[in-house]
């Protein structure tokens, strides 16, 4: 027990299941101890679950979601809501327990299925399964940063639409672990940095962590890191309900900072023999300590998972409210739409889009492909008004750049161009929070071989059906002189293989605009476009129109067919014409999407390959995923060790990427094919 | 040009190729200019480097190069020497003219091929290349963070040698973009945690990040963040010799605290029209502005590549230093070794570890194979006595404890249990700086669907040939309720695209024996060992020996063969038994390391497959990488979409990884290819 704690002691004369409390904080007590048994319960029964954190910030979850939090349960996409992120989502009981209390579509049944398969309740909050879930949560970091990008959108929205239209905060529960991780630390700066004023963090401040105390590795002076980026902060007793109530009114004053409240708790608060420990953390308290904490409580003798009628009237006042709010925006929002033509029609391309075409600007320009798709950003700056983004300090290399818009700061909220700095992990899930939050819809880039710094944020939006958009170019060895550090060998690959996550590789300024066709139509997931640093050929085409999954069949030949993507789909058709001298004629196939292609029938792949021609794969990068494509009598060239510092034409030598290297492969394998 | 800015003038009457400069300060400014000289030159021949940093950190670097650090060119991997990273590795003309001047093996013909094809002057410096490489350096952060890993490694040893054989500093610099990088924040975190005094880095403040001017996206305290860290801070004009020096004097007197010395720099310092602007970071300067550089430092008339003789006298006397100290070390640690036979014991243990054998204790055991590695660690304690490290507050689920060593920390140095925080990515870069130290060996240990965190740290320990290790636990959907976004689908086989790490996946406690022998004889690379959360049965062995590649044939059948890794081994081996029921027989054969087995000549393969037999491959993951080995008639059995949160039970069935489905699934597929 520290100094700045009270004793726990169970209230006087504390009836839980009277219907009439009284004295308010009696009542919030109720609240905050009816979250912890509904907790208990849930993870009792599945066995399996964390209930030391959803018993330690009860008591502000009470406080915040009764007092404050601005939703409605029967419009859980309502624009305009306050978001909550649980970023500790190890602790989803807690939020569970809330959507159930505050009237959500989540049954106390739904609770009793905690952690079970097909639940509504799984063991970690998931966006797009329950509603009322912001985002999905469980790797640490990620929720916080998400957060950033949601208070971002609603920044910008704001700017643009007016608060009287948008006009809402993020609130979000943070630990020690969310606090550790670079993802969360970039974010950190990065909203200090941009004075987010409607973000409000409250960080669960209960010395433990997994391996036992945070002293064993987390000794630094939070608040004053957090204050050195710009945040506000405070320290609070996290069971005191009138602190956790002032240091909210105090944080919604900020209006130029982001608050991080840090509250004193303890893990497992109210489990008489196992609080403050790291055993409570990820284990369930177990008959028992369960019954004692039910004592402790003046809880004994209810069934598990009672809920006192004070308890749910309290947050059904609380959702009334925001019922009311939500019902008055909409009235509001009716009359504006209405009123103002030119604000409707940006209403609606902001949150109503419709489908978007591009047109090629240059179809037979010679250019980089990461150039094509720069020159897209004119039309999508008019043809997608809510996509905003940028890169991470790369700005123009991966040239990511709306040419109208100005850059989003402090003081320019209208700004399109989002500056991430070197936070390639804080920009990918800032892009989802911006993706998440509606109106707006996120795009990040940077070279591709750091994409490995962000791939939790991509794996996330891929896991939450999310569409955002992740622009990687230098794409491979021919990003040349600045070696292997630079040089992405098996990135293409290991983003082919997250699930749900879209990658197209495009080969010239048809197939870039193409892919960002794809990647904006999308809104079923992720798309990576993935572009060249290096100039590459445009490919001769005679109309424009490409194939069923984007693909092109760009030369005819009987006797190979090279299935090829991006920057080696030129080559492919360099080596082609070289063997032709031989008699040999390959077919050539772009095939940008693998993922589109592997949705069209086999019969229709086989027709573009052409049936039962021997084939080769061809992409300057990993093989390993082409073995399938190309069969096993088939030949996968690629490259499968890290490359080196030179010019690109030195590499091209060294690697085996000529015309005349890859003719003479093909030419062997054949000729060995045919012995 | 700022008001703490010294105006730039020229040195009156200087004469850069006199033999004799009088002022001490002037020869300084001199070898700065030499440095800033020589990168102008071979960027400009290569038309390809960055010249804004060398230029910029060029004053630091010769006050820190002629008058602090220890090394000796004569024997680069001296294990007393100080470290130099240059974790802003894309600098690498400062560090590679640095290593000239000093007397490396790299000459100025060297340094005239620079960013070329096959040179010791990579774009980025790269360890192992090039002698006086420390770590390879280039993607921003993971230099910063090696270092961290070094300091831990200095005080280790000192604290198990005695400062008499261990007492040297890890010197880097560091940029903007590396601060701004989370795997660097989470490693400052670290090392404030753990008082790493001799850990001192020199932040190059230029105020200019790619995209221009650091206001756009860091405008956070920057030392105010390491103070709270518990970093000693101080900022300085980076281009005032005099202030550099008494920086690091004072650095140098903090024995509790890394220091962070931020150094007010003029990126391209010198380059009258281009220093100051981002145009400077990333691209040569151009003959006219070249030519205007050195017209300024009063260096006109000369060839490229000039080095004023009076600049190598300086290094030279510098480096006499270092040699001199190199040899009085020599002799006190041969004196040592005679005198002191226990010591010398264990100082040939940790500087020239033999081969490893371990034993398995349990073979017979029932277990998650995280269980078998963690009795494993009493010998490994044992057996290889330079081995630390820890997890990412994970220790108890994945096992990774030394029983008989304490937890290291600011008072206990010995300790070999690092307690790494909730800090993936940092930990993967601190176990390289661990690795890379000499006498101390690295590993780190987190969930598998956590090492997307940490996997930029993996890829450069494959890319240095570092013999790095990484347990990763909880390897499946197995893993249960937690549900997708803790259990790994792509992750086994993402790892194993990276070019030159071994990934192992043991099936029983005899497997995983043998994984950690691997790992740890192991030299030219990383290891990733991929272990259970869930029991796995013992196999079936007549003895425990393995085949080549560690493979075991644990059934024999003529009709096809499943091959299969992990947990899903036992899998296949309870398919195979109800199969053979209806008259099918399977042939099961256990594969825990691809890339050991892809070391084997394919006759071998064919034959441990079974010559002809047609080929299932069972792994509970993605399978796109199993379709080389098991063919276009193959059947590849695995997982390519998201998980779920349930019972392992559960989602056997769900997902069909029960006897029964995968008995099915062959059954089916063997009929198929009958018709």
């Amino acid at each position: 027990m520290r100094a700045d704690e009270t004793v726990l002691t169970p209230l006087a004369h504390e009836v839980p299941n009277s219907a009439r409390v009284d004295d308010s904080d009696a009542l919030l007590r109720l609240a905050a101890d009816t979250l912890r048994v509904l907790a208990i319960d849930a993870i009792e029964l599945a066995q399996s679950g964390h209930p030391g954190m959803p018993m330690g910030m009860a008591d502000i979850a009470a406080v915040l979601w009764t007092e404050f939090l601005c939703v409605d349960p029967d419009d859980p996409a309502w624009p305009d809501r306050d978001r909550f992120i649980l970023s500790n989502g190890h602790g989803s009981m807690l939020l569970y327990a809330l959507l159930h209390l505050s009237g959500f579509d989540l049954s106390l049944d739904d609770l009793r299925r905690f952690r079970r398969y097909g639940s509504a309740t799984p063991g970690h909050p998931e966006f797009g399964h329950t509603p009322g879930v912001e985002v999905t949560t469980g790797p640490l970091g990620q929720g916080f940063a998400a957060g950033v990008g949601m208070a971002i959108a609603e920044e910008h929205l704001r700017a643009k639409f007016g608060s009287d239209l948008v006009d809402h905060r993020v609130f979000g529960f943070v630990s020690d672990g969310d606090l550790m991780e670079g993802v969360a630390q970039e974010a950190a700066s990065l909203a200090g940095h941009l004075g987010l004023g409607k973000l409000i963090y409250f960080y669960d401040d209960n010395e433990i962590t997994i391996d036992g105390s945070t002293e064993l590795a987390f000794s630094q002076d939070v608040l004053g890191v957090f204050r050195a980026k710009g945040w506000h902060t405070e320290r609070i007793d996290g069971h005191d309900r009138a602190a956790i109530r002032g240091a909210i009114e105090r944080a919604t004053e900020q209006e130029q900072k982001p608050s991080l409240i840090a509250c004193r708790t303890v893990i497992g608060r109210g489990a008489p023999n196992k609080e403050g420990t790291s055993g409570v953390h990820g284990a369930p308290l177990g008959p028992e300590e369960s019954l004692a904490t039910k004592e402790a409580m003046s809880w004994s003798g209810h069934d598990p998972f009672f809920v006192p009628s004070s308890v749910y009237d309290l947050f059904a006042a609380a959702m009334r409210k925001g019922r009311t709010a939500r019902r008055s925006w909409t009235s509001r929002l009716d009359a504006t739409l209405v009123r103002d033509r030119e604000l409707r029609g940006r209403w609606h391309a902001h949150f109503d889009p419709g489908k978007v075409s591009l047109h090629t600007l240059n179809p037979k320009k010679h250019a980089a492909t990461r150039a094509h798709s720069g020159q897209l950003f004119e039309q999508l700056e008019e043809a997608v008004p809510g996509l905003l983004g940028g890169s991470a300090d790369l700005a123009s290399s991966t040239k990511t750049r709306f040419p109208g818009a100005a850059t989003f700061s402090r003081t320019e909220r209208q700004g399109r161009n989002v500056c991430f700095g070197v936070r390639e992990h804080a920009m990918g899930a800032v892009v989802n929070g911006l993706t998440l939050h509606s109106g707006t819809r996120g795009y990040g880039s940077t070279f591709l071989v750091f994409s490995d710094y962000m791939r939790p944020a991509i794996r996330l939006a891929s896991l939450m059906g999310l569409p955002s958009v992740f622009v990687f170019t230098h794409d491979s060895i021919f990003v040349g002189q600045d070696g292997p550090t630079h040089q992405p060998i098996e990135h293409v690959a290991s983003l082919r293989l997250i699930p749900n996550l879209w990658v197209i590789r495009p080969a010239d300024a048809v197939e870039t605009t193409h892919a960002w066709e794809i990647a904006i139509n999308r809104h079923e997931g992720p798309t990576a476009i993935v572009l060249t640093r290096q100039t590459v050929p445009a490919l001769p085409r005679t109309s424009s129109a490409l194939g069923s999954a984007g693909t092109s069949v760009l030369r005819e030949g009987r006797d190979a067919v090279v299935i090829a993507t991006g920057s080696e789909v030129s080559l492919a058709l360099q080596a082609a014409n070289l063997l032709s001298i031989t008699g040999i004629e390959l077919r050539v196939v772009s095939v940008p999407c693998v993922e589109a292609l592997e949705a069209l029938p086999i019969k229709e792949q086989e027709e573009l390959f052409g049936v039962r021609l021997p084939r080769v794969t061809l992409e300057a990068g990993a093989t390993a995923g082409w073995k399938g494509l190309a069969g096993a009598d088939g030949l996968t060239l690629g490259l499968d060790c890290f490359g080196a510092s030179g010019s690109a034409d030195e590499l091209a030598n060294a690697f085996g990427f000529t015309a005349e290297a890859v003719a003479t492969k093909i030419n062997e394998w054949l000729r060995e094919r045919r012995t």
